[in-house]
């Protein structure tokens, strides 16, 4: 189903970006696993930037109220439900927007799907605040993957024409990723990031916006683990991954800089690193055949612009039938990316620990 | 499960590049649809140009069988299950390899999952072999679109660094799909396909081999097709097409470009054009928040070059735990990119009977 | 997912006895159907009957609260979800029980299963409890189902010994429905539900505890609904109902009394009646090779005593591993069957709503 | 879907009772599980007992042909295919039928659902020869379980209103199963086996069908498999039962003889006997709360009659419009529970292999 990610670890997603509250149902997780509660906080608190205030204008707590499946922080099998209320949602904002879908925002094709019923405030179960549970979800599947070995990590790789350094798709670690999530703004290299600030800002002065690179990395998983076909690692992630709102595109290893290489450049050699199987470079970034190779698994998630800019804009009235101008009011990221980046692992995580567990 | 795709019409696929015979069970099929089998030959006639010869060296061919779920030619309801032989399959090419990984096949994770017992003849499971009953499965899932106006046609977009030219993707329709169909090697422009060719022939010629983009279009689904978040046309479009082998990246729409725009680029305006809202630009490749805007939806598909290459490689044995040399014979295509192309519109046009039916 | 019921109308359950809250997650729901929530409390009245006093002691005013997927009480596509608090949970009542697993209950596997970290309180996810949700999302869909002709109802066929009249197959209908769900105890006879009030008074003063049987059934629903094979009506029915806690076996029509009948007596011959098919008699319980058949579905499901009763029985302390002998304390259904009979309806209402819409 | 089975062990059933072939497809089975053929030829062996001649009259060898899955016998990881050749499918037979339902057949159900275009002939994917791909997959998965220290077994329990002996719920084992297999029909008493089989050929004289209770045991299950609510034992088996023809009830221990129970009558206290906890009784049938408690899992299973008599009976001609007498030609069991035996543990079978694995 829509809001349903996973087989033996199952995630469910409800709420509306304006609702009553928002929230997650994590079936299926091992017995007997603690939750550390603030190391999940920590992890929610990097999706809301509040200190930069550079990127997000909605200020919201995002605390997660756990409702079941965990006595004294630690999971007893049932279902783990936890909810984040909805405290600052300026509704009316969005009122004049119903026969008036915003341009490369779901809401037209919504409309048509829900013949009109659906949320449209804030961009209903559309929104990128659905990812607030998402991550919670994947809080909770990073501490049970870390107590395995497998660390999984992000940065933003490109803010519209700046970009970051890679990871090094051989040796990245969670040393790196630790050092990126004490970031306020999660890149590998300062200036880099720099860089990419200033860009958002100058672009947001224009009330324009920016679309960007997440890249990813998983370390830690066993050779072996995936499946065949159609239930892959690959499979899955993508899957997962274009759950997030605006992802336009994923792609493992070299990804379509593959197409351009010769089999003699892409094809990563076999060779034994203390009685271990390893390859000397990861082209494949970690997946062959929809299976983990036992290298860091590694994929690039693109993300377009955000829709929501406050240039005028064509649209149509679906009630009158007709073209008209559209200025779309209240508060809007100019670049959804540096938040993207924690959906990113989470999701990512979710991936993994149902693969794995 | 990893050889099934779908929800309400599920492909279920088996098989090995070598065992008795490959196959595809359709589960789901409305009752009452004509199969013509003289266009499921053509198709997968198309997977396997024996004209040109240019690309594959295998000759197969790839008669479906059907064993149940046709009567007289049109679908009773019940499982439809064709069976495809393997006649073709010289089976000693591939002795030598038991305990020495292809570098950037399957083969090393493969043995790892199944503890030595996979199949290892021609990549068994994993082979490129089994698209052949996927496309079955593609053309059946083709005609029942195309009797409810959806038409889903692909091209070669790249093979190395040549690039034919792009689908236009508000214009894109069902003549220039009929067209492609009737080369022999599937590129817009023909002077675009004879570069492909002499690259292909030149690299061939030196033991590598190549990659490439398969671009991919479908006109006529309707607006409003598809869930939120985890299930979505992206979600389900991507997580059939990482199943086709050699798969390393797949986009929507402007995909990793739009990173590098900006709001007020990538925002395809609305407009009602002959009472029906249209997009004046299609960079959002049909799709948005999961659901179909009624424009194209239009995916490029990035191949990684073929990993068998007649040069030597450096690999390791199995067995031994010790570092090797390594030099694959047999047949090996130096690049499966122009095969592929069916292979996308294959399970583009699964995922969207699925959706649709 | 084991707390997951339906594939195209997907209801979540969470929540333990005794935790913070439990509640439903209900995704798939068309959007546009009003929710009467009067309605749903009434429903939702009928399983914690504080009238009688006669069958449950435990209190709780089970007021669901919305969070998500309603707007002015119309779905909007999103996922509904519910939560109910849990405010009269007693839960000094079961530390004694931690290691001592009480007989037929589901105590001994879970800890098992769960290494012992399960919640243990209540019944943790096993209990009874969680029926609250089962029916809040059952009493959604018996709105969905109402306004398309569809009308599920249940009565108490059987307590110990003591039987209800039992539904007429052929003419049942939702004017009977309505009589029953009035009544404070769900019999057909009032004559029979005196008796079985009294066998329960009589039983429950022993300390003791009795089973009992509910009849469900369902009119309106047209003929050819199902899947063959295995998901048909009875295959989802069956599914869906063993997941409400104490049941151990469902029939549909004539059920195991059909193995004592001949084929001539069982066979439910065809006839047109004002132009529709109808069957003379109804045996097959409204189901034939999983599909409907347009008359009235009915099944029975048989509940086995609540294991939880007064008297001392023997169990084994699974820490000192000695057999030891248990007293169980606390507030405990003398039979839950009165209560079970609207989640028996719940249950039915959501799978047939599965398979309509 | 309709047509498949199982979550980590998923079986794809397909074909009709006169297609070209039937047969099975089985993915997620474990790599290196040598498959004796000559045991699943012997188990199939049981299902068409050409021996007796006193129970079915279609005579066919139903030879398991593997196209896909093993190697030299072992499995390879890959989906597992056998196809079974219908050679003896007389189709004339059913003309007559197109549009006069056999009364309690699926024939009206599956005209309104496929809207005519479903397999007629032998009641297409309806037929009771579906069982015989389920045998298959069941046979496999026998092996694989036993290899486990996981027997099933079955054995008729009632034909009309004989009856044979019960299984004794907590000593029953694979001695007894193994001894029930040698016999061409399944009793535990010989003597109640003459009895049905008197009554079987007395009812056949009249051209009338007897229907049956078959019961079954799983030992060896470990303690806490499964899951809670609607993903138990109980529910999958249940799901799976149904998915055989002329199922009508199932109940696990004692089953609808519970609700007439006290509590205290039957709750099964626990002891240690050999330092492992078992209970004195098993009227719990070895599941609680959908988890396995260590001891045998019972259940029975109800058949109701053959609905093909011999007999006129009424129907209606779906195309005329009115009601018409109908008299049924070719070859009909008078009872299929002794078939129904093994298709009954294959199920069985399945379902455990698939919560094991």
């Amino acid at each position: 189903m829509s809001s349903d990610l996973g087989k033996n670890i199952r995630v469910t997603i409800f709420g509306q970006s304006h609702s009553a509250a928002i929230g997650a149902v994590i079936d299926g997780l091992p017995a007997g696993e603690k939750i550390d509660m603030e190391q999940v906080r920590d992890f929610l608190g990097r999706r809301a930037p509040g200190s930069g205030s550079h990127v997000t204008r909605r200020k919201e707590k995002d605390e997660p109220v756990i409702l079941s499946g965990l006595i004294n922080g630690i999971t007893c099998g049932a279902p783990l439900c936890a909810v984040i209320e909805n405290t600052d949602a300026r509704s009316k904002d969005y009122d004049a927007l119903r026969y008036v879908p915003r341009p490369s925002h779901a809401d037209y094709p919504a409309y048509v799907k829900y013949e009109g019923f659906n949320d449209i405030r804030g961009g209903g179960h559309f929104s990128g605040r659905m990812t607030a549970p998402l991550c919670f979800a994947g809080a909770v599947c990073k501490q049970i993957l870390e107590r395995r070995g497998v660390h999984v990590g992000a940065h933003i790789a490109a803010i519209g024409s700046e970009k970051d350094e890679a990871f090094d798709p051989v040796s990245v670690g969670p040393g790196l990723f630790e050092v990126i999530a004490q970031k306020s703004f999660p890149t590998i290299s300062d200036e880099a990031g720099e860089r990419m600030l200033a860009l958002i800002h100058s672009v947001a002065e224009k009330r324009d916006s920016l679309g960007g690179v997440v890249e990813c990395a998983a370390t830690g998983m066993p050779a072996g683990v995936g499946e065949p076909m159609f239930d892959g690692i690959e499979n899955r992630l993508a899957a997962a991954i274009f759950g997030i709102p605006a992802v336009r595109g994923i792609e493992f290893g070299t990804g379509f800089e593959a197409a351009e290489m010769k089999g003699s450049e892409h094809n990563d050699p076999y060779s034994y690193e203390d009685g271990k199987v390893t390859t000397r470079t990861n082209n494949h970034g970690g997946v062959l055949g929809g299976l983990t190779s036992g290298m860091p698994v590694i994929f690039r998630t693109a993300f377009k612009p955000t829709p929501s800019i406050g240039l005028e804009q064509k649209s149509v009235d679906l009630k009158q039938k007709t073209d008209v101008s559209l200025v779309i009011e209240g508060r809007h990221d100019p670049c959804i990316v540096p938040r993207a980046v924690i959906a990113v692992e989470a999701a990512a995580a979710i991936v993994l620990a149902d693969f794995l567990i």
